[in-house]
């Protein structure tokens, strides 16, 4: 009688390890929210208010970068040390969980022998969890403590006491890897707008926490690209298209308007441009006022920030994987190719319709966020829809309209900010293992599409 | 040697029946460019100049009732008479031919033995051309007829001479029917935003027109619902949840708003909210100004305009079947079956990849096409979004930008138009005859989405 209720949940976990992921997020979350409402965390004394700690807490542990109040002028030290442990904490649970939950439902699904065969070993035979929590920890120190040295020994030459400058690295160093955004200066990095000694380092840090854990640890082993595996190469490849695509992009939008860097030098012009490429994806600091970006930098900014970074890492979005798998859907389709074929691997129905169904349901939520918030507040409408896709895809870029937004709308972008951050990762494990038989076959129907 | 050259022609026409549709219509386009550009066409004498004939002749065929000049006051009487002409021409056309493409395509797929089978006669077997040229014209006369009496009266009613009633009944009954949204007044039809007995006629002539010729047929046999084809199931249900969906979104959104309904009581809220509501699906008639609507309203009108109506009639956009068969797989994909299923009827993969096909690559060009006109103008992103979609499904409604556009942007707007216009129906055809044998199978790759 008495054992069989914990055996009971015991399975119920492994049955819906989603949900242990948003049960673990929701508590974080809250934990955080009442850390910042204690005493000592707000330089005007007290804590914060409700709403404002909750959606902190939301944006630090969703590594989003959203933020209500001013970072710098509003938190004490010490509510800027449990930001970032939010962050760190956020940042690195979720890269575990989900590396953790492919493994798994990968597993489950008896996807691991059939992947073996194919020589997609390296992609999710992770081996166990204890080896994925090791290296996920590896990975994070290694990089957070090496963008901190380069970040620290810049801000030293610049003539920074030794204390502040290693804060300030170490901090904007953890708040990079794990595509956080936040930092500790009212207006971002905005005075580093030509320095490359502190603007490459960030986007290293952005771009490596952005490929995923899973890439990580192939790229780590120096395979050889013709021996990675199908995820790694999708995701590699998408990346880079993405990184040079939008640098090209931002810099030529950008390249005349004096409000942000139209008075630079070329060089000058495309790191600024370089780095305001890597933020949409999905880290969220700036070096240029957002509200001051032409009409084109904005609807190409919500395109990368939907699209995002790579799966199971820090980068929040749709993840590159998706949006190419839906590429080749419909390179297949207009060749009249039976299957879908990408880099000599068959991609299966399955999913196809995975990719399918994140992305449609993303746009889907982010679309009905906008009406909410339209209805909710007074703002333009391309203006919410850049926020709204900055909250779901954890970017944390703004227009300026976040600080402004009503009670009732800060609660929209909370949510926002949960569910962009948990739900492609969870939707995907629970749908793949509701897969069910197949009971009887329905005649076809042909509706006329088009 | 001399009877070789007609034979391949012939046998390349029906391998690429979507290129004659193109080239017809392209044909159709010229041909009314050279008519307005003849002396007696404009107002003020002459003829129009190239770019404007062009743009209006464009927005004639492919029925979409953008303008660049005033249609009541830029044109002569024969200027009116030539554009209602190209309507009608280009209205009867696409949805005769694209009812033949239908059909040619379920033949050469083998599809129509298949759908016999399958109760699926009704929908694609409609014997021969003959049979639908008759169809499509009996129900075009019956549905023009009828609702240019009902105009005509009504505006005999308000005291109108005859002559005039009945050339303005007529003009706008055809105009209606076809989905064209061009009208004789300068403000289009906002002096009538609270006569039902011009809106409703109007209203209901947009819809049967946006059915599309397939479900007309059906409909009009008086069959048994239970006994509809999936086609016209799928087309009849989601219309009518766009419909009431739409009534209620657009009416909730603009109800306090005295630049549009504010001031009006709640009957004529309604109507003015239900005429508002048809108009996005294709039709693009305005009784409101649509530069004074509100952002929520902005926002849904997009979404409306975007999904446009059925497949096989007057209306564009990118079809209400392409987007209920998207919902139908991730309903699938979230119950986890392995088939998609609507109305006891399986939809195969093929038909999933063409709506997954036509619904990305019309976003894409959309979003393309909006980037171009950002780059070569200097007005509002939402505003702009709003005039690329308006063009690309063929609806007509604008906020005012398009009258202002240089002459590039006036261009874009006019590629943007005909490929909306026949892109999604050529690119299915053209698609359905590709399918190609499978020659071998590639290992299977699993990348991680989401
Ligand atoms: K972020
Ligand atoms: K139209």
């Amino acid at each position: 009688m008495t054992s069989a209720p914990p055996r009971r949940r015991k399975r119920e976990i492994f049955r819906h390890p989603g949900q242990v992921v948003v049960a673990a997020f929701g508590a974080t979350v809250l934990v955080g929210t009442l850390l910042l409402m204690l005493p000592g965390t707000r330089a005007e004394g007290g804590g914060a208010d409700p709403v404002t700690a909750l959606f902190t807490a939301t944006s630090a542990v969703c590594v989003t970068g959203l933020v209500v109040v001013d970072t710098e002028t509003y938190w004490t030290s010490t509510g800027h040390a449990i930001i970032l442990a939010l962050v760190q904490v956020g940042g690195f649970g979720l890269m575990t969980l989900a590396s953790l939950l492919v493994l798994f439902v990968s597993r489950r699904l008896g996807l691991r022998t059939r992947l073996n065969a194919a020589a997609e070993t390296k992609s999710v035979g992770l081996g166990d969890v204890r080896q994925v929590v090791r290296g996920v920890l590896v990975v994070t120190v290694v990089v957070e403590v090496a963008v901190a040295v380069l970040l620290t020994g810049r801000l030293l030459v610049q003539g920074l006491p030794p204390g502040r400058a290693t804060w300030l690295g170490v901090f904007h160093a953890v708040s990079a890897f794990n595509n956080a955004g936040f930092s500790l200066y009212s207006d971002s990095l905005t005075r580093y707008l030509t320095d490359g000694w502190i603007l490459l380092p960030v986007s290293v840090a952005i771009i490596v926490g952005g490929l995923g854990f899973p890439v990580m640890l192939e790229l780590g082993r120096r395979t050889h690209p013709r021996r990675w595996s199908l995820h790694t190469r999708l995701t590699v490849l998408m990346t880079g298209i993405l990184l040079v695509g939008g640098t090209l992009f931002v810099t030529a939008s950008e390249w005349t308007n004096v409000d942000t860097i139209g008075t630079l030098d070329p060089a000058q012009k495309v790191l600024a441009g370089f780095f305001h490429a890597v933020q949409p994806r999905t880290a969220g600091f700036n070096a240029w006022d957002y509200s001051e970006i032409t009409q084109e930098t904005l609807l190409g900014t919500i395109i990368l920030m939907f699209v995002g970074g790579g799966s199971a890492g820090t980068a929040g979005g749709l993840k590159v994987t998706t949006f190419i798998i839906l590429f080749f859907v419909i390179v297949a389709e207009v060749r009249g190719d039976p299957q879908v074929v990408a880099f000599d691997r068959r991609i299966e129905h399955r999913v196809v319709r995975q990719a399918l169904t994140v992305a449609l349901l993303g746009i889907g939520i982010v679309t009905f966020a906008t009406m909410l918030l339209t209805e909710l507040t007074d703002f333009a409408l391309a203006d919410v829809l850049f926020e709204a896709t900055s909250a779901f895809s954890t970017v944390g870029l703004s227009t300026g309209i976040t600080p402004n937004l009503n009670d009732p709308a800060k609660i929209v972008v909370v949510v926002l900010m949960f569910v962009g951050r948990l739900g492609p990762i969870t939707l995907v494990s629970a749908l793949a293992l509701r897969e069910r038989p197949r009971r009887y076959t329905y005649p076809e129907g042909a509706p006329i599409i088009g």
